[in-house]
């Protein structure tokens, strides 16, 4: 037997397993886990780091096309699959799945002709695309996104908030619909639209415009009524449905009392919600812009209740939520140099420090075990998407991504550390323990000793399997 | 590389992956898992079988002595090691975890030693022992028990009820204390035994003796009522806990609100409680008493908020409850041919089933995925009880414990297929699908096509290491 | 002293207190309560019968005008005033409190005046006004609502569902903004308009257009989202808030919920949802017609839910929700005598039944006490609808509004017995225990002895002061 | 029509309603209530008072016999009936229900006859006697309590604590059954006696000796099981059960969570645990013993959720929990200058501040309106207790037990305000809102502008009738 290339001496973990073995690997695809593996044209020595499936990180914005006419007036991603694709595999990132956006009054079909085009030849690791809905038009409804699942893209995502996203009700439950007939999984953004405008109407009027107005225009109990009444629209239409972004422990118990009367709900929180507060947007000058995001982050409390919903099991993935927009003219400040909350892009950094963050606050801190870091990062992104078992683990068959983990390196992020194009990171100053020494893509060193080794283009487009949502059980429907 | 044995051309399944690949082992440690291995001193074709880490059954009874004076007259079990190993190994169980237990005012230690000369050279599979303290005295808590926790006794049980075995309140807080001094993990039988007795006496006194009778006094009440008190018991102490054999929904939703509130708790549940009902008791003569075990089956509604327990991950492991007493003068009806039910030795078969039962109705009807039965039949065991890695999945260094499993394979189960020692199984015309084809222990197959091809006395006492509950998270006291 | 009536010999009732004692009336005010009144222009006789404070239904629709362009085609209330309050007085109510609607692009100023006009010179009892928003223009919120409800209009309406009336979630915040500030408590109809829509429009696709079509429209989930939504826009608005006709467990633990998090939440239930249940819509013909209300009557667990609810206080007010359309071309087929479940008017009768129906099923099946029985169909009403203690009770100072009733009396529902003008009842054959005989409405003989003593016009508008919601506790908003 | 008094122009307030009207009374019993009456023997301008019932304090303990050999060796209670009564009166209480202790071997009959002797020509007020029932014999259970209750005493009290009163499961289920068949009501102290006992030996063991090892020793999550078990208990038996002083959220979920299952639960608070918490417990030398009762004192976290619990109607009474140990040799600190706190006697005093501190925190601060103080404080503990109309209200035939109360007096409260016999009030320098002005007792002054005007000893035992709890619905047994 030949190997193109074998990792000696490492400690391989997956969502079941930590195991000592060596690893060989061929034509990028592991082909050999064994004791000991001899030979191979190329040889890490992986003795005193973890050998972790690469992460995936399924829930990032990159390069992705503004709606006309928003408040915060077309601020710029200022990652395009080129340097989020090199950011995140700094931070042991292997797969990424941005989102495809439709915008109202264009093609679906379209919008994913065009984001092949910004991926073409520019992204270091391998990528799948979400497909946005925003304008689901009975040809979209009928044609293209059913035509779009079979090719491929069996993750749909839907706004319950945002302008230009938002839909109805009765759009989300067609849109639904079709997902349940072709077998996709929905992902939705579950906030209140009507309640956030109110609020945020009645905050500036009162002169409240600063970005902790943000928070205050989004408080949690909007967020628990809009993931009840998602959850209340996947029941009836029948499909699985995920919740992004789970900011606090109201609406985690609304999703244990929905996975309790048996629905197939599925939990994501971020790492911003874990370590950020409301105070981080209450800092001077424009500084709390750095950390607005939708929902925005909360308190203490939250945080416990966030990592109790991971340790109970019922957040299930971990994505970073990364939105790129730089604290400039161009990103965060294109409205002006102190504009209202409501014209500041939402969204913050955090492709490269996800994996670092969960690791030291998860394992090193003693809240979860290696196999959980493993499925929460990597195996459940890929079982959920239709990834798995090409990516988000390690076996035979398996694409060889790959982090190689020490689990004992101390850092500090900073934002001169990181390889996005973002100039900022909202966790500047966090001390972590645990970063990945080299990162590989099929087979390929991609980072090494913090060095980028591959060229960007080698990543490639990844078709996705029906969603591990669909195969657990059976789902009802009301009709 | 040479291979004692090499498994060619299966699936494998482990609680996180399903694989294309071959086996090679070499003195019954799995060695290598590649995509094709050539060579092998005995090759198996698997080809159209799933290859899955054999069954931990961990909630079993074989050979255990009785206390003197019961109720039940000193029933005897049917099934010693032998008997029991070898029914479990046609059923693709690999592993047991029986209990060995003290009896009051006697040494624990001396009953560790006496249980396994009870085990010795009997059995055809490896075996752990869990222990049942039922006499916390200062010699058994400061001493015995924590130099048997050391030795690798790492699970302790105890009961709530039963007169030979039930705790109090205090006595269960005693030992709890010592298991987190030692790091042990809790198991518990959680039925109020007061009230139990209170509604068997009137029961009896209205003449209400037959084996229905038995259900009436164990309504489902007192067994939330029992969970809920231990699991405040195990928060105070602070211990993880296992809530063995949970019979229905309102148990259950006290579970997940303790595991809400960020306690480590982890419930079972075994086949009668999915399978029968209440109304298997209500039977003519004294054929009730064959699904008589406790607690006792509820009803369709109990059923249906377990599998919802199983779907939502709140229930975790799946066990037998084996507890192998005739139909006859030694068993069930020890105490005469038509006793009161508080006469009947509680307790059912199923160490040959449970794989089959939980294939068929969970994987075959679309409740559960191949992972999930995996994690559910053997993964989770081996974490729990500190067997893992060696036992519990597929992966290199570990022993090679293998079902080689038929996913088509109809069969009507009925006793006469069983290898156990009891004479009735309470499943007797269950269709199912999905069947063991060969099981293999450490490397050797051990039952091949339903023939017997090892002998007794070649399995292997196992000792536990630190069970994972004690690994994943820090756990508080009140103290 | 003299008294134009006295009332002696009977047992009054009150939310509080059952008492042995006269009552003596003056210009139509109590204004003695007494162990014995001697004298008296009139005395009654109440030997063997309890004095109650006359019931007060506060949902019941009379004279609606329709909205125009309705699915149901404009089918028209055979109930106006003169009918209705006839009907309700026989059934032992004194005070009504039907619906003023707003139909979009009119004034509701004009349609108050509108309402006036509809109700002068007609009713037998006094009436009060809850007022519907159905297009909460900036005139109707700057001026035309605060206006009105500063002149006693102090309990408004707004609807989730209905074309003519949904509000969007914003429209209604702007509503509860209003009043917050006016101090008036809001009630809600509690349903998603999209998921019925949506499931409507696939039930008529599919071919199921009957009546059963209706209950299926609108399954309790989406009752159960839109109770939590309303309560989320209370919260954050900062509202006391009224669920009408809660009619299932799930809608129910929602409110139980909101209540124990503090929020001010009141939930009623009607006759219907303890009586009937989704089988009633499911009969030959249209005549499941009959029993279409909205929220549908659900099922036997459903109905055992709402006990429940009003056995441990969650359910404080019981109303009939009077929708007096008849079974006939002018009524439920106006759109033809066979059309699709959409296009039949929703709503049944029930003034004159409610008391009755909740004396036989609440008291003399022993489920509720006198005390709870008056509260819930007359004081809780009169204090949340800002009526009390001139109406509700029976205290000095308070209007003599009493029903005198026959807690032995025996009736078989008919609609021959009843006085609506409604061809038919829901509850036709329900055999009852417990019957006004003579009924009083400010000191006068209305009906005696099943005649009516009274002339429609008798009957007074109220002016309502601020609810008793407003004045428990202090109600907090998130702006 | 002749008066003895009249009251007039008094607020008169009820459960259900606020009413300006003149109340007559003669022969000590209300006889009218009008607009106006003319004429009466006395009369009293009660102008700009509210006339309440008189408080009815259903949970005190007053010269309650020690059982011997306790570890706080016996504190004496410093009030019997004469102090304790005095002090009731001046708070504004006219009905007094202690506690008539059994102890261990010793009859029933016998303490009951004993403890009226203690009464009798003592009590300036009316009283009845609770039975706490410690040492349920075959007697005790089968002709003494029958013939108790049967004589009026029909509310029954057990323990899950205290060394001289515990009762096991079974114990208390043999009482529930008597209290079943003979149609009592039960009263339970719900504390996990052995989880305490095994705390507390701990923190001793560890040097914890002073007061706040009292709050240590008895933390939360024992009540809330304590709680939830006894309410299992009363389930199996089927009987009314009243949670006696809630101390914080958890149980009071527990007790939410049963009644929505429908069981009849009725919950009860006191002073303490809405003013103190376990800082209170954490005093420099002994001072923290001055808020030693059982349960502790908690947080304010505690005090928002009881608050929370007396608004949405789960907490349904409120009491004071008296028990009058001086801050002396002869109570707390009968053990010695500084013993360890099992050494203390539990309990604070607390009769005569309890209207105040409610009326003040409740009415005045908008948490409560004036007739749910009225429910809170008198009535429902009447009818829950058999007194009712008799007492708790105001109606024609009810005794003339009369708060005239007003609504503007500010006071500090200070012990020496106060007319107990113990040496404190751990409400020390509290500034209340509403104080009684003149209180009534049958008719006669008893107390006017703080002066006392009666006679010990005019005090009357009073027969219980069955409890209200007993006739609102039927109650279902397991059994």
């Amino acid at each position: 037997m030949s190997f193109d290339l074998v990792i000696r001496g490492g400690t391989i973990v997956t969502a079941s397993d930590v195991t000592k073995a060596d690893l060989g690997i061929r034509d990028g695809i592991i082909v050999t886990i064994a004791d000991h593996i001899s030979g191979g044209d190329a040889v890490i020595d992986a003795g005193g780091l973890l050998v972790l499936p690469g992460g995936i990180d399924a829930h990032c914005h990159l390069d992705q096309p503004q709606a006309p006419g928003l408040a915060s007036k077309g601020a710029k991603m200022a990652d395009g699959f080129r340097s989020g694709s090199i950011s995140a595999a700094y931070g042991g990132t292997t797969t990424i799945v941005p989102f495809c956006v439709q915008h109202r009054g264009t093609s679906l079909t379209a919008a994913v002709a065009d984001y092949h085009g910004r991926a073409e030849g520019q992204s270091v690791i391998d990528y799948a695309f979400h497909l946005i809905v925003s304008d689901p038009t009975p040809a979209v409804l009928g044609q293209e996104l059913p035509a779009l699942i079979r090719r491929g893209h069996t993750s749909i995502k839907v706004y319950m908030t945002y302008d230009a996203m938002v839909l109805s009700d009765r759009q989300i439950l067609d849109v639904f619909e079709t997902a349940r007939r072709e077998k996709a999984v929905m992902l939705i953004h579950a906030e209140n639209h009507e309640i956030i405008g109110w609020l945020a109407e009645r905050l500036e009027q009162n002169g409240h415009t600063r970005p902790l107005g943000h928070a205050h225009s989004r408080p949690l109990p909007l967020e628990r009524e809009a993931t009840h009444r998602a959850m209340t629209l996947a029941e009836i239409a029948g499909v699985p449905l995920v919740i992004v972004h789970v900011s606090g422990g109201d609406p985690l118990d609304e999703i244990r009392r929905a996975r309790a009367r048996g629905h197939v709900v599925i939990a994501e929180t971020c790492p911003q919600y874990l370590m950020l507060t409301e105070d981080d947007l209450d800092m001077p000058d424009m500084l709390g812009a750095k950390a607005m995001c939708s929902p925005p982050p909360r308190d203490t409390q939250a945080q416990a209740a966030l990592w109790r919903g991971i340790e109970d099991g019922t957040i299930d993935i971990f994505n970073s939520d990364h939105a790129p927009y730089r604290f400039d003219g161009e990103g965060k400040l294109k409205a002006g140099p102190s504009p209202t909350f409501r014209a500041v892009a939402n969204g913050i950094p955090g492709l490269e420090t996800r994996l670092p963050i969960l690791f030291s606050e998860g394992v090193v801190k003693g809240r979860i075990d290696l196999q959980r870091f493993v499925a929460l990062t990597s195996t459940n992104n890929a079982r959920l998407y239709g990834l798995h078992p090409r990516k988000g683990t390690i076996a035979v068959g398996s694409d060889a991504d790959l982090a190689l983990w020490d689990p004992e390196r101390r850092m500090t992020i900073t934002n001169d550390l990181l390889h996005h194009n973002v100039d900022y990171t909202p966790f500047e100053g966090l001390e972590v323990q645990g970063w990945p020494q080299t990162v590989i893509s099929r087979g390929e060193i991609i980072v090494d000793k913090n060095e980028l080794k591959a060229m960007p283009g080698r990543g490639r487009y990844l078709t996705q399997e029906t969603s591990s949502a669909w195969k657990t059980r059976e789902i009802k429907a009301w009709i």
